[in-house]
């Protein structure tokens, strides 16, 4: 039996989503419970990994057992396993084909900013943006430039460079009073690429650089000269299409 | 000089406001703070303390000092000396006469209930109910039976019985989808008695206890059989009204 599991976590205090030896992990978190319910060890395949501080609310893994636990019981049965941070939405059994990973036809992420006063209980869960100089049209403007599809080597920290095309369906803004928001659906992004198209669109509505700059960084020939990444904070991985 | 601060903070890693032996509170925290700009210690006096786990956005409090600073320098200087789960939002010179507990007329406390989906990133900052029962018209209905002036003495945990009346100027619920908002305003509250307030009237729109029974009760002659409270994590003091 193939179960695929939807699930939530607050990134805050994991060191990521992949196992790390004797860190804590959502992968670790996770895999700890199905041995309590299993009674073996099992490996769970997520539709990619996220960094530490990433939230997401709608990561998508897979496993396989011999276990044949309706839907509902699989689901209360992980859960009461597993620490508060963390949280099973949905478990569906699926066919042996489908691949967490490999069956994904693309990704959506959240990435919250906030322009206003300072607010220690969203401090995990929103970038405060300390750039009073920030121009919310040019900021729209670039991040219109990343749509569609592109070389990403230079908005990328992947140390394996293979291949590094890839489209980006959809990107846009929501502003409401000094909170934005911008979401951004792919079939696929590479290491951090997320979090560096968003700081190069507030380094170009900050005027640090130009359109320009980002366009031929984004034909793969000039890498922009000092490429930033946003804090993990804001960043929420929202939801997988299959 | 007297300073009046508005301040906020994530009660979540605090044992409550008032300073304790060897525990992180929210008070021993900005003293310290205080003492590193003003070098001498400082007591500063809130307009009441808040329980562990309880978080604040409009909490006042007041100290004195000799060093006349710049009302925005003040701020700063505090902000930058403090951890990042408590933030001054305000500060103002004023007059000797002000005191933050005893000049406050009325204060305003928020508690969020959810009764959807378990979402992990709200876990501190929701009371997540799992109660399926719950008649929403019931439960407003028992939230308006405490509005005026009452005995509260079955619902605190105070210690001290003295002078258990207290005025509710106002008690209202916000609900959006799944999600419940109370409101309540008064010119002062007993150890605990938002958190056992809220709890009663969930007794009652879950058919445990009668408004009648929360009636007597509030006369002050007859005790509710088993009082309860809700969890912190739901519970914000909103606004210091002076």
């Amino acid at each position: 039996m193939r179960y695929k599991c939807t699930c939530s976590y607050d990134g805050t205090l994991f060191h990521g989503f992949q196992t790390q030896k004797k860190l804590r992990t959502v992968q670790s978190e996770i895999e700890k419970a199905l041995l309590l319910i299993l009674n073996y060890k099992t490996k769970i395949y997520p539709s990619g990994r996220t960094d530490a501080g990433v939230h997401a609310l709608g990561q998508v893994f897979h496993f396989d057992s011999n276990l044949d636990i309706k839907k509902n019981n699989m689901k209360n049965a992980i859960n009461s396993r597993l620490p508060q941070d963390i949280y099973i939405s949905d478990t569906e059994v699926v066919d042996k084909n489908f691949h967490a990973r490999f069956s994904a036809k693309s990704k959506e992420y959240h990435y919250f900013l906030d322009f206003g006063l300072y607010n220690p209980l969203f401090r995990h869960y929103r970038y405060y943006c300390r750039f009073r100089n920030v121009d919310y049209i040019i900021f729209e403007e670039a991040l219109r430039l990343f749509c569609g599809q592109h070389d990403f080597r230079y908005f990328s920290r992947s140390k394996n460079m293979d291949n590094t095309i890839r489209e980006i369906h959809h990107i846009s803004c929501e502003k409401t009073d000094k909170l934005l928001k911008v979401i951004i659906t792919g079939n696929g992004f590479l290491h951090n690429m997320v979090r560096i198209i968003i700081a190069t669109a507030l380094e170009a509505a900050r005027g640090k650089i130009t359109l320009w700059d980002i366009k031929v960084s984004l034909s793969g020939k000039t890498p922009l000269k000092a490429p930033k990444k946003l804090p993990p904070n804001g960043l929420y991985l929202m939801k997988i299409n299959y």
